[in-house]
């Protein structure tokens, strides 16, 4: 599996969330950790890349990434479809957990160490992203929204490179996106916009 | 077209972007309207529902927005991938456009109205969702990012009913999720997870 992991250059790291896939965060501070699933997250910025990710109020993971200021942004594929529900809630998105509970462990989920950043990354996913909380305590609070800047990212590149996703032929490492419930969508074919000029104006 | 649109209860209007599909933004402000794309948009809240959506300071649209206090996010099909690119920037993203041209007329679109904010609906699209804007200044300046509140929502019975998604049978209906440069993924099959328990902890 490392063998297939490389760096993913910082002004790309967008494209590893701009197709809206559901992702894992992970956070630690002083010898605790964890990690869960979150629906929403979307990229905010290209250059310094930032990210915006919503935790619920209830989320031990949260605390260890207000605690730490940093936190991790993992992209599941469809073999962890399963791991990804188990860590999620089954309200469908915001995946409250106990406090307390280190689900690596509860799990037995393998892990590596992150390059810049002290969260646990998991192994099997296609697409990491490191991140420095970018401190807003008014809409933390207000919309349990956490904004973040990509510090380092890297993807696994039989699927992730040159800035491009590609699934065909890897079946079984595409990224999804959740719906409700526990029903995802799997990533389909690709499909490139063909040039369209306006007709009037 | 009309004949399969119904009405999304709220607390499900979430569901419609919940998967991160890419998305299209109109707003209207004293005669004047717009539309533009954007890739960076989520879910905020269940119920009442709310969305978050990156606009970038460039955009017609985000003015008319800003002025108005309203704006429409609809979900477009892979159809209408190449007026989605069109409507959007050869960046990728956040999709300038230039001030003053109305790209519904640019383009030759057809729209309907909302049922509650003023903002032109694009006929089409897979799913449509009405809303108006929470103010939060210091993150619109300082990382373009608009909250809004979702007032109505609609869908294509088609393809959204009962809070789920079924794609099967109308494969030019499938939402889209922009890459980068005019690629985008099309949503492909569904799957469901099946439950894990701890092994441990």
């Amino acid at each position: 599996m490392s063998s297939h992991r490389l760096a993913v250059d910082l002004p790309k790291a967008y494209r590893l969330l701009n197709h809206g896939p559901t992702v894992l965060v992970s956070a630690a501070h002083q010898g605790q950790r964890n990690i869960m699933a979150a629906a929403w997250a979307m990229p905010l910025d290209f250059a310094p890349p930032k990210v915006a990710v919503v935790l619920d109020k209830a989320a031990w993971t949260r605390q260890l990434l207000e605690a730490s200021g940093e936190f991790a942004i993992q992209v599941p594929t469809v073999s962890q479809v399963d791991i990804t529900q188990a860590l999620g809630s089954s309200s469908g998105l915001a995946l409250t957990e106990q406090q307390g509970i280190d689900k690596f462990t509860a799990y037995g989920l393998q892990t590596f160490a992150a390059s810049v950043i002290g969260a646990p990354l998991l192994e099997g996913c296609a697409a990491w992203l490191e991140c420095r909380l970018l401190p807003e305590p008014a809409i933390q609070h207000g919309y349990d929204l956490f904004l973040g800047e990509v510090v380092a990212a890297h993807a696994d590149s039989r699927v992730f490179s040159n800035g491009r996703w590609h699934f065909t032929g890897h079946d079984d490492l595409r990224t999804i996106h959740h719906v409700a419930g526990g029903h995802f969508i799997v990533d389909g074919d690709g499909v490139d916009a063909h040039p369209l000029k306006p007709s009037r104006g």
